[in-house]
């Protein structure tokens, strides 16, 4: 069961209702929780049978809206769609929530609601970006949950991160770099450096390999699969990169207006360009996951339309299904009971599989 | 006159000279010392009377490699190029020395022998990046001279980045921003906080219009000219965008590679696609300058090759002939009189120009 926050993003309730019917379409066992004013989904959700068997709608009258401040947002949203939608992962009715909503309210209500996981001191925001590696994709995190993080902070998002890539991007010994301003041990802040003997001793038990530190060049590159980095640069990077792609795509569109004969060539060209466009468009890899909190929340692009919505419940689906939360979960508490050396008998009650 | 280190670079000396005469070549006026091993240098350039004529061989047998550590290179350097082009703008015979070498030991011994700016606390390194500007170009600094900056640090960065873009791009009135995880004010660290307000504030005097707090989206957008961040986030961002450039350029290339219908497309298109490649190639902006010391270097990309270091030396000629360096060297002057609040009359031998 997914939780979908209906509300708050910039395209209205109706982009999510196509969203989650696109999903239906491709995903016959998905089951939806709705949250938002009940007479608006009942009409926009109502008419269509095929998704309203599949749809419980919650009524919540109130928006959080991008402009919020997360501090107002935690005292009084108790009546928005979003608090909802988190509310239904608290209390178990469903695995995940999505939601496109203002990202600083979204993280504040989680982890007011969910809390974090025993063992986490920071929770993390984990994206998938375009990279040249097999699966396509690289992760990276934080991105944006906090926009400081010390050694201990780093080894944990490296511990989430592997997890993630493992059950996200389906790789047994996800590769793991910590994001600095050279490859050269010697460089960086002194945090970095800390943090560098943290998770390369981690390596081991944690099941993924350390490969050292990593350049903003390597976050498409194949020589590692989980980037690692506190939230202010992890945010800077994603976005100079998006934007990055975004204006070598419309240098691209006035290259091809320029002329009869680029207008031509474009249409010639129209199959492999679409594929172009698929590869690096930011919907396919719609959904920043907020890691370290009791249930997993998925942030979708606040521009998001169907097909990007639909994206997101797509991921949120794959790491309902493979039981992701608990064998992150799992990971944390492992690695918080070897740090605390002799493990508390409290925190062994989570299972430790070696697949997380 | 330019002073060229002639080794260092990936490609060895035959590149850098390759460059020289490409220079010479567009621009009848500039005149240049070459740093190197003089058999070597004179093979190369003896051979080419019309770039023999306008160079003077500064024989320098040792090379600073790409792996040396920087602290060893200020203890042990001086029989080098990057050492013996450094001291040509030391001693005045030329006003820009350019270098393809190991930017961290460029670095040391720029400040080494050059000394810091009187007033500034860290040197910066300044880029120029693809834009939607209409200069084609924006302005982004410090991209990896120094790992942390302070409130007063960036406040000097957003001076000589304004000053640099006013005689770089031909601004009358830059427009600067901080690089920050959001534009709202209440976003980040609190030393963007500060200097934010200290930025504000010189922003009249100084002039330049102050726009706020930019986002990594923004690297490449039109409502900023200057953006301001320390060089741990600069570096990341800039490696970030430019790995990403070079990603989408890379499947645009696999797409256009895909079937004989897209061949022939990219054959129609090419007029179009050469200018697109043009737009985003780095080679065109390829040289970091150096601010905040007592004289200009500009670093130009390691693997540059010859028309990659001829853009680094029109860079380094426009400022040289624009007199670039006592301009910035005046507007630092008077902003740290202005700090100081009374004036020390030792500080106003600098010309204090309106147009630096």
């Amino acid at each position: 069961m997914i939780s979908v926050d209906a509300m708050g993003g910039d395209r209205g309730p109706a982009a999510i209702v196509a969203g989650i019917e696109q999903s239906c379409d491709k995903n016959p066992e998905i089951r939806f929780i709705v949250h938002g004013p009940e007479p608006e989904l009942r009409r926009l959700i109502g008419r269509r049978r095929e998704i309203a068997d599949r749809c419980v709608i919650r009524h919540a009258p109130g928006v959080v809206s991008m402009t919020d401040k997360p501090s107002q947002v935690i005292r009084s949203a108790q009546d928005t769609s979003m608090w909802s939608a988190v509310e239904s992962v608290r209390n178990g009715e469903a695995t995940v929530a999505v939601s496109c909503g203002n990202t600083g309210a979204l993280m504040a209500l989680s982890m007011l609601r969910l809390r974090k996981l025993p063992g986490v001191a920071r929770p993390a925001i984990a994206i998938l970006w375009p990279s040249r590696n097999p699966t396509g994709f690289n992760v990276m995190l934080d991105v944006g949950a906090d926009i400081k993080a010390d050694a201990t902070d780093l080894l944990q998002y490296a511990l989430m991160g592997a997890s993630y890539a493992r059950n996200g991007l389906g790789l047994d010994r996800p590769r793991v770099g910590l994001l600095n301003v050279g490859t050269e041990e010697h460089k960086g802040r002194a945090e970095l450096k800390e943090a560098q003997e943290l998770v390369a001793a981690a390596a081991p038990r944690g099941q993924f390999d350390y490969v050292g530190f990593v350049e903003g060049s390597d976050l498409m590159s194949d020589r590692v699969d989980v980037i690692v980095t506190d939230g202010f640069t992890g945010n800077i990077a994603l976005k100079a990169g998006e934007g990055t792609a975004k204006l070598v795509g419309d240098f691209l569109k006035e290259a091809f207006a320029n002329s009869i004969m680029s207008k031509f060539a474009a249409l010639l060209a129209m199959t492999s360009l679409k594929r172009l466009q698929k590869r690096i468009d930011p919907r396919r890899v719609n959904g920043g996951v907020f890691l370290g909190l009791n249930g997993t929340v998925v942030k979708s692009h606040g521009s998001a339309d169907a097909t990007g919505l639909s994206a997101a419940i797509k991921l949120a689906f794959q790491l309902a299904k493979s039981g992701f939360h608990e064998r992150l979960a799992a990971r944390v508490a492992q690695a918080a009971e070897q740090a605390a050396a002799a493990p508390a008998p409290g925190a062994t009650h989570a299972p430790t599989g070696d697949s997380a």
